[in-house]
């Protein structure tokens, strides 16, 4: 299932959804027809595990024709609202060196995973905006990542058992204001609201039979920044999960964004960062497009918290 | 009020308490004697705001003196999960030479606040155990610090009106496995699972008319290692608020650990840093002192989240 957040114009609820195509099934209001119990929103379906999920399957295989919505006609919400996200820094070999050269990053691989955190605050949906915040940043950068959300917790898990542990995938664009790491630190540059665009579907997991072989790029404009795939990944999603759980324990729901290829701005010569009016997409194999307008965040109102984080 | 999460033997249902001295009320259970509404959990106290408070202050004001339980017969819990936990890395002149001396960061004063985030599964309540795994580090450390939880949202907030967004104060013990840095990233040295005692209470802001004047010391065994006050801070408590809230919203429930002083163990020539069966207590002047064992990780069962973060 392509699993998704979603509102129609009518409300500002988000709603449990699923994608098949161009076209999105309301789990809640099949749920509702056929007189099924089904948890109303991701989050609560990953924690209510397989059984809630097959009743999932077995409302989208038998809902009318006319249960389908055009996308269109709805606006995506990110898939939910992760209690913890777990950055993955310098994953790729080509990125190690672009970073090594161009944000004074060591030049050795790292022999452990680098991790970070990105706060829940920072999620923004599919379309949602990027905020360009010219009195805070000139280096706003971009990073096509392969999201994996968890759905069993996991606490000192191995490598062999980790994978069950996976609820599905998703796309994170794991932005930074590279000029604003504080001695070294990321949280604040790659933490800020809407530095976590996340969508626009958590695919699950059983129809992902590899996620150590998928196509990745991104795109700025049109104009492909990067391309590669996930089988380049320095620590698989296996080890990963072990590392992450070996001291800190994930729950279902919380998200890890496994790390970027190379091509990210900063690395390109002259470096080139993202202004308003640019839009990003960033496409992970079989899970679809993630496309966020940069917008210039003096201009933008104070939203809600809600709306920011399409939760 | 110092308000704080409790639960006493017949149930491992928390439950929103005040206390008084050595006495504890159950304020679910005065509400329901009287018929008023109240949250059931701090965090949703905070977010009913002000209205709530005064129905809490006035259920206080009249419980009967059966009401107050000695705090004896009860179990402390992590007063709230937080949504974000921000921390504030060498925010203490003295530290930031300790730190340059023992860890390897920058001799200057940082010219902007030094931010790195930790999760909400790190936390652990009063008297929760600190978990050392030997396996993971050689070198677990305490830093005792003022916590600042936060009231009304704050979203690019200025430092004359920062202060009107807390909620309250409390303490955190900021543990860290010095050696699992990850390329200087602290996330995963910070971020284990129980490396952030919190509590004992969150006193609200009232009565902290000084947050910036509080002696603030931390004992291993009994023994003095950190001893300064909040006024030594680099960047104050209302230009941190500023400083984050101009990227990064500041929700409700939200804590900010403002940093530690000086006597850390990796400071400490030699160095000295936590075993299972040392006992750290954390002090903050008008809050009370965190007190925390320190346990085998590796021995400790595996325990549902929900027990470790005191949720």
């Amino acid at each position: 299932m392509h699993l998704l957040s979603f509102h129609t114009g009518g409300s500002d609820t988000p709603r449990l959804g699923a994608r098949s195509g161009e076209r999105v099934a309301d789990l809640a209001a099949l749920a509702a027809a056929a007189g099924a119990e089904l948890p109303g929103d991701l989050a609560a379906l990953i924690r209510a595990g397989e059984p809630a999920l097959s009743t999932a399957r077995a409302l989208l295989a038998g809902a009318p024709a006319d249960a389908w919505l055009p996308i269109s006609r709805v606006t995506l919400r990110a898939p939910l609202r992760p209690g913890k996200i777990v950055g993955v820094g310098l994953n790729y070999v080509e990125h190690v060196e672009e970073s090594h050269r161009s944000l004074d990053t060591e030049r050795e691989l790292p022999d452990r995973p680098v991790l970070f955190g990105k706060p829940a605050t920072a999620v923004t949906g599919p379309g949602g905006p990027i905020l360009h915040n010219a009195d805070l940043t000139k280096q706003l950068d971009w990073e096509c990542e392969l999201a994996v959300v968890i759905g069993q917790a996991a606490r000192r898990v191995t490598e062999a058992e980790a994978l069950r542990h996976v609820f599905g995938y998703s796309i994170v664009n794991d932005i930074s204001a590279r000029d604003q790491r504080r001695s070294g630190q990321w949280f604040f540059s790659k933490g800020q609201d809407s530095y976590c665009p996340f969508g626009p579907v958590v695919v699950t997991a059983d129809e992902i039979p590899d996620p150590q072989n998928l196509d990745l790029s991104l795109k700025v404009n049109g104009v492909t920044k990067q391309d590669s795939n996930t089988r380049h990944m320095l620590f698989g999603i296996a080890r990963l999960i072990a590392d992450i759980s070996s001291g800190m324990t994930l729950e279902p729901g919380d998200v890890i964004a496994t790390g970027s290829p190379s091509g990210v701005g900063a690395g390109l010569v002259p470096p080139q960062f993202l202004q308003p009016g640019d839009v990003v997409e960033a496409t992970v194999e079989r899970i679809g497009t993630l496309a966020n307008p940069v917008v210039d965040a003096r201009g933008h109102e104070a939203r809600d918290h809600g709306e920011l984080a399409g939760a």
